[in-house]
């Protein structure tokens, strides 16, 4: 157990296995090109392989050099990694190439575990979410009542943005970015009812009051912290 | 009345009835698939009644539970939730099914008064309102103003945007928000009126500044408090 | 002198302007529907006349009840109700009626100077502008510089968005608030010379760099205040 | 070495090659024109060769005046101004016209190393980068994982966007400046897969929140200096 715990705090360790990390992002990114794909894809099959390994060998010392397996499990980065080796084990013979390829790239993921000053920002940034709970429920309770009176209204006329619910939640997103709201999804149905203007006018108001009221907490909460 | 007092105050109802305004925002969702609003329609109306009449019978216990009639009334969210609830008593013989179903989805909205923090952050985001009053009266100056000049300027050139006074202000909405204000609104204006580009540019630059503003001027009034 | 004091002090004057003002207003804003200029043209004429001198004795009084024409010029809010009463008598024999509804609905503007919140809301905004010069520079020249490149080398590919110098600029204004920036003006360009992503992301990068900046610094400013 | 290092802090000399470089800048944005360039392009070409070693001479006093050739070329402003100076020399026989209109735009660049207002806001710019390394860093990582599981999913379906992991990037830079992201690039691919949804929405929420946290880091860290 010591000599695990010495090799998994080396800092020679770290480097080592953010080097294989970036490794794996290359050989990930190499392989979305079918020409690289299809010339060296076995090539790449085998390095994923054996990296896979290590991966797991470098778990397993961090597990096994772990004051005890319960304080392993307790840091939530550690379960992260854990899940992410596991499943490219459980996946590893999934007849679908896509969700093959999907776990691989997700443990490049794995930089932010391994690299302390992205664990620390990832660690702030999720600190911040729970602050923004009442104002989630705030517009998610704002979008579902506009995406039934969307539906309602509009099912008809744009059956594209407000078919159905599902379709005007998504749409009701696109509005809030402000993306196309007018030109794409507000003028046609303007032309066949002239008074929904008020719908597309009220939503983007309270929306970005509230969001931008959000984001004025945020501000606040830590500029007094 | 102490009886009624205390059964509306106890944290048992107010679960309860968040409960049943879950159910009520459910049920309005799920009729406006028109699949379930088809087999499912009869069952539908009478939940909905029968939540109606469960929604009357709580606002009665906290009318009767209050102190008097006065302080009931007195508080802008329980004058909300009697609105509500009394609208859809009068709206229930609606000849259009669109005003039904608008004024079941409001019911929804009673989320807000009931979960105390959600009425909070309403109320909090309520009172910066009167402070943005002036900004909003220098904004609308801003926007009336240019609308007149764009119809002035465009009413032959692109009716669709600029053909009447409050098409205008749409379109001056759409260019504030930036969308498409150059693709869709300006390039075609500008084939045929190649110096309107200062309308548009000016009209952006000012009412970005004056927006720019306001939302500092919030930031720097929550900080101060 | 001493009885034009007094009435141009008077509360009850500011009040009878400010009317004056909305009424200039809805004038102006119901003479841009044609059937209304049509049938009332001659009324609003009339009534716009009527207007334009009750404001010349406006400034008069508070002219001559200032304590020196001296001190009357040197408020730059006298000078500019002065310049826009002044202006309408210079343009109302105008052959272009378009001039003569814009000059009208400027006097609308006149509200600013009148009502003290606005006025004093606006000298605000026109305070920050100076602390915003070195930015605005260093905009104008990297504006200048992406303008000059763009034009050298989309004059071709690209007439319409990069035909000239001032056409780069617009673009480029265009591109800045990201305004069909890449599904309009990159996207074509791309298929011709499929290098000139760079040309697009580092404009925008360094441009939202540099007015984030400004807007962080505007913000840092008004709190130290 | 003492006559130059007087004549390089004059106020004059500054104002010279402040008034020098507009010139530049006036020349080389008129150039673009081609009815200005075919009739005046010899004129150009010969003043070009003039500011260039009124440049070249002006960076010779300032390197003859420096206390040591060390000490100017420890000044990054001076490199800068040195490079660009340089770089004229080299290429001024290139083959290609739109590298040598480049190189001549780029001395106008010259203005924030010569005017020390705008000198200074630059630095002050370029000195918030190094803060945002780990955020850049994670961003980095985000669009990276993006960009390969995008590719890996509708590659087929919009090899427009997603044909390669760098039209990836490209698509996805696009995305989170929210231009066309749903009429251009998502709803088409919806057409196909109607689950790619989630895609474009978890990457424009998790990119948004990193960014805004991005930004409201850079504010709180101006407030605290
Ligand atoms: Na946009
Ligand atoms: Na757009």
């Amino acid at each position: 157990r010591q000599s695990c715990a010495r090799i998994a705090d080396h800092p020679m360790f770290m480097r080592v296995i953010i080097s294989l990390i970036i490794l794996n992002a290359l050989l990930v990114g190499l392989e979305t090109y079918p020409f690289i794909a299809n010339r060296y894809g076995d090539f790449i099959y085998i390095a994923d392989l054996v990296l896979l390994w290590i991966f797991t060998i470098e778990i397993a010392i961090r597990l096994i050099g772990a004051k005890s397996i319960g304080s392993f499990f307790r840091d939530p980065w550690s379960v992260f990694d854990f899940i992410i080796v596991l499943l490219s084990h459980v996946l590893i013979g999934s007849y679908y190439i896509t969700v093959l390829r999907i776990v691989r790239v997700l443990r490049v993921l794995r930089a932010i575990s391994v690299i302390p000053s992205l664990r620390k920002m990832v660690n702030a940034l999720l600190l911040t979410i729970p602050s923004m709970g009442t104002i989630m429920l705030l517009l998610g309770l704002f979008f579902y009542v506009y995406g039934v009176v969307g539906t309602t209204l509009f099912q008809d006329i744009a059956p594209e943005y407000f078919g159905s619910l599902h379709d005007s939640l998504l749409t009701l997103f696109q509005v809030i970015t402000l993306e196309s709201w007018a030109s794409g999804v507000m003028r046609p149905i303007l032309a066949e009812d002239p008074s929904s203007w008020w719908y597309f006018v009220t939503f983007i108001l309270i929306g970005a009051f509230v969001i931008i009221n959000l984001f004025v907490g945020v501000i606040v909460n830590n500029v007094e912290e």
